[in-house]
């Protein structure tokens, strides 16, 4: 029987960290496990320069404990009006790793994304130029589109459009939720990967919607029906280095959440690691937890793994704090709805 | 152009009241507007036997206002225990109109709910004999039925068994939200009617779930997509005599729905009148309103309709308040997210 897990110290491959008291309270739950996050700019305002993005940067590493180590990995977000030399230069000095395209209106501080794709041609030409990696939350917000279709609806209509009109850009379809979109990325020759979230590994809308309406399994895209959550299960064990590991942990204080519009967002930075082994030794495929949360990502980026290694030992379950605290206010943490027996030892 | 519309005084199919307090907070609003209610059993603890349910009517009529004329049509909270005898002689008596179904687990304050149909068999045919109708909460609640899946499989596991195994037996589908409900209804030849909800002929699951998660559109059955939506339209201005208004008017207070797990229902009786009349208007079918809110009711109910009539008038937008104060706190009502130029005004 596995009882310890030795593996690279993982990285997280989509992450909100906020900012100000909340950067403070949630980035040692990130930092005391993955090494390296590529963390989201869709501050209020946005991080649109690099100068900002420097400046967000410095911020993070104000906010980190004494004696963590995290390495942030910043993006852009990507606006009708973004400079591409200004992109290409932030990127070429190490400043800034990828850029992180929202449609206008598709999740939390998303207002100033990109209605006109269009209009974003030339950054992605020079992107795709500069290997720039793309980021993007791959969902439509047209009001007539089903909620539970619009993953699927952005692959036809823009991502593969755009994938086809830029050759050479490095595309991350982050968070992908449906079969549809697991079945696009297998089918792409090259320079598409994918992240998946833990808690889409985990729940599906039922979770969210029977028996009462849970704000806390609240996220965008929103989680699926069971034969998506499956695909997801079997793509994130499959071995396939172009699936891998970025969280979405996103907190929100439970007022924004508990509330008559409650915030997009689920916060699983302190149980990721548990989650996860649980949810890979219930498929049978613990040797593969390694690929999916230190090496795919790192090799789609063109990063080293990281040398450090960490271990997980399986135990009796441990209780972990249904909450932490934040000088914002409380933030509930993701609960998987089983006892989690795996737990980073060191 | 139509600006005044005269029908008959309507009632409502399908009226959750509560008990103290709320009670006493939302009764007069649904009195305002309505006639009858068949009053919903789902009290903690439910309403059972017949005492229990004159009881319960005693309570109603104690709390209606000085100079309001409402009559509460009570109902029995089917059980795997229920005595066919107390049903039919509480029927007899006419102090019960009907008798509801739920589902174990279906819905809010349901846990005492059938699990075994076949041990409420002998009741069913009972009622089927003495022409107590049954209304139904339509769903399972198997753990592993997708939610937007569960009213199509309890008409296919366990409504259609239930009509075909107990002819004679007078059923209303409850609160349809789907397509399928739908054309199952219009399938039956005989005994079968179905209940349309205000909130289903208005919003759709994205109003749930697109852009934050909004626990004051959220019951059950769930808003299911928008093609369901248009067929329940579709049914309601129809003219079709098996289709009817049950409101499903289900207060709860605020702090019940803004939370971590947030209960099912929507409070739509101070507004219901006016939302309706703005639907059957975008639907060219103001004159198919009475019909609906009036007359098919009691014609399946084998009642005669209201003589009284009341007055829609329509001017500019009128606002109402955005909730109620109870004795147990605020209660939100329904937003249907368009002006309401519609209201009785007489």
């Amino acid at each position: 029987m596995t009882t310890t897990l030795t593996l690279r110290r993982p990285d997280d491959w989509h992450l909100h960290l906020r900012d100000g008291a909340m950067l403070e309270g949630v980035l040692p739950h990130t930092a005391q496990h993955f090494a390296r996050a590529i963390v989201m700019p869709n501050l209020v305002p946005p991080v649109v320069t690099g100068a900002q993005a420097a400046a967000y940067r410095d911020r993070i590493m104000a906010a980190l404990p004494e004696g963590m180590n995290f390495t942030p990995l910043m993006t852009l977000y990507l606006t009708e009006e973004t400079d591409p030399e200004d992109v290409v230069r932030a990127h070429a000095e190490g400043l800034v790793t990828a850029v992180k395209l929202y449609p206008a209106g598709a999740t939390t501080n998303s207002a100033s994304g990109v209605r006109d794709f269009g209009r974003v041609r030339g950054v992605l030409e020079r992107m795709a130029e500069a290997g720039v990696p793309l980021c993007v939350h791959g969902e439509v917000t047209d009001a007539d589109i089903d909620i539970f279709d619009r993953e699927a609806v952005f692959i036809e209509r823009v991502l593969d459009p755009i994938r086809r009109a830029t050759p050479g850009l490095r595309v991350v379809m982050e968070h992908v939720t449906t079969a549809d979109a697991v079945a696009y990325v297998r089918s792409a020759e090259q320079d598409l990967g994918a992240t998946i979230t833990v808690h889409h590994l985990v729940i599906n809308r039922n979770h969210i919607l029977a028996g009462g309406i849970r704000p806390h399994y609240y996220c965008l895209p929103v989680a699926k029906r069971e034969t998506h959550r499956q695909a997801l299960r079997a793509a994130a064990v499959s071995g396939d280095p172009r699936f891998f590991l970025g969280t979405d942990s996103a907190p929100h204080v439970d007022a924004a959440k508990e509330t008559a519009c409650g915030c997009a967002g689920i916060f699983t930075a302190p149980n990721a690691l548990s989650v996860l082994a649980e949810v890979f030794e219930a498929e049978g495929a613990l040797d593969r937890l390694e690929g999916f949360a230190a090496l795919h990502g790192p090799a789609f980026y063109g990063l080293p793994p990281n040398e450090e290694r960490i271990t997980l030992t399986k135990g009796a379950p441990v209780e972990l704090p249904e909450r932490i605290e934040t000088g914002d206010g409380p933030v509930t943490v993701f609960d998987p709805g089983f006892p989690l027996h795996w737990h980073v030892t060191g």
